[in-house]
């Protein structure tokens, strides 16, 4: 009997502001909702994990974004992983494990031409973070843009996160001195159980000092994903045609915007490349990606600590621990 | 007989400050300064023009920089053209034209091997600008960082400037849509003379409300040469994939420092890569550089303006020229 109803949590309203907290209002839950008839070409899924995600706050925001607005009156849009139940897709059939953009709902119907499947010897949520949207940004964003050589001094911020701490992992791999930054005793030890050379406390350090002290010879790549303030500190302590990944900006939540970068200029006389990067834009090159990473993964050489919430339920509380902080690891939602 | 004595400006203290004033005391002239002796792979060269640059006052400072900061003692360094007297280097001979690191001196000993002859059939001091240090830096910066497809918007601040006004030219040439921002009626009727759709008079209008109507469809490259809140401007109008070729900073000069990027995290969702760029990074291809700028220099269709300053006792008010902008084109001092 095809499934008919489903739980979602639906984009109801914008948030009052594009960066400060979620009002209630914002999501509302939806215990009952109709599930559409699957059409030709389309898929019926039956999720099992939603990916949490800074962007996720991004796209609640009607401005311009890599992506349009998350739709209103649609269940909020979402990275899942789950299990085909029904498929009128030729390339899927009922069983099969896929990933794609199933949004905050226990059963979702998409197109299967925006679906990948999920390889095997590996667990559904690899597809999440380390064989997904973590690992192909950590990946893309440092070997495309960071392109650390060997003996490079590569910096990470928020290194215990999910793109940091496989962005760490990826460059002491390459043979880069890696050193991370993260916010607390906890989640240093962590990057530095992943191979950096040393991990600075940002809520303990003065990230400058402890810079300079690190890497008296300078930073040829910062993997950035907090932005603001942060940022700002690394940016003195770069080295001659060092290389900037502006990966994420979650400091922008934290800050009430992002702060001013008032040492842009040392990009001018250390000829500093900075760039922008969003994942999305490469989904030419995922499978070259994964065909890299994926014996990596079954060999156990990357890991990704996952901090796992239970039910559809615990979502939102998901996007807030993210926007804090206080995530260990990739915030994933277990579904049912 | 020989030359024995020059008159130069010697480099006597550093600047009380990196981006302020120069005080009395900083350049000491003197009037009779001995010439040394030209040894083995040496040259002597009559300097007959001088190039005044933003950059000049930069290697004032004894700050780490993308050359050592111009030594105490000595003329103060410059680029310079002249026509060699005595030659102990087996490329040149007494008459020919050439070009390089001459200093503020009449007569300067240098190792041949600095030194590039000027090609014929163009004006001794077009290797000080549109075959030199502004012809080599609005190329380099516009063809290698910001790439220009025809019919992209490429917007160039400083546009009247002398790397400034051969960047609009070289854009327009390469088919683009070419905005120019500068600080008075004179300088934009001029950057609109050189093929600029429009040129936008920051004195006079709000930049970024001037770009958001004269480019509705975003701003595929920024050739920037003044940093600070004229950058900051523009960042929220890039186009997706737009790059940002960081060339010049004299902002730093006007505004007591370098003015804050409040806009930086447009780099991020837009996928903007920002870029700081020197000229002479890129010694290996000054050849093939010239080989594409010179019969465009011959044919007339690419133009310098430039504005003379009559003796080596002009040199530092032509640099205060330079950083407030009061120049009308390439800053020279003509010599003896």
């Amino acid at each position: 009997m095809p499934t008919t109803h489903t739980r979602r949590y639906v984009l109801a309203a914008r948030p009052a502001t594009t960066t400060g907290p979620l009002e209630d209002g914002v999501l509302r839950y939806e215990d009952h909702a109709p599930v559409p008839a699957v059409q030709d070409g389309q898929v019926l899924v039956r999720v099992a994990w939603l990916s949490l995600d800074v962007a996720t706050r991004g796209w609640m925001n009607d401005v311009r974004n890599y992506l349009p607005p998350a739709p209103l009156g649609e269940a909020m849009r979402a990275l899942g992983a789950g299990v085909v139940t029904q498929s009128r897709h030729p390339d899927f059939a009922a069983g099969d494990r896929v990933s794609g953009l199933l949004g905050w709902q226990e059963h979702a119907v998409v197109d299967g031409s925006t679906l990948r499947k999920v390889p095997e010897g590996v667990p559904l949520q690899a597809a999440l973070h380390v064989l997904g949207i973590s690992g192909q940004t950590a990946w893309l964003g440092l070997h495309d843009i960071g392109r650390p050589a060997p003996g490079e001094t590569v910096v990470v911020t928020a290194a215990a996160g999910a793109v940091g701490s496989l962005a760490v992992q990826l460059a002491v791999a390459a043979g880069a001195r890696v050193i991370g930054v993260a916010g607390t005793p906890e989640k240093c030890a962590l990057v530095r159980e992943l191979g950096a050379v040393d991990c600075v406390d940002y809520r303990e350090q003065d990230v400058a000092t402890a810079i300079a002290e690190l890497a008296p010879d300078r930073v040829d790549v910062v993997f950035d994903n907090v932005g603001g303030a942060m940022l700002d500190a690394l940016l003195p302590h770069l080295a001659v045609k060092a290389r900037v990944v502006l990966c994420g900006a979650v400091s922008r939540y934290r800050e009430g915007g992002p702060a001013p970068l008032r040492n842009w200029f040392h990009l001018l006389p250390n000829r500093v490349r900075m760039e922008g990067f969003i994942y999305l834009d490469h989904a030419d090159r995922f499978d070259e990606v994964e065909a890299d990473l994926l014996p990596r993964v079954r060999a156990g050489e990357l890991r990704c600590q996952e901090h796992v919430l239970d039910g559809l339920k615990a979502a939102p509380d998901g996007i807030r621990l993210l926007l804090t902080g206080t995530n260990h690891g990739k915030a994933l939602v277990k579904l049912g």
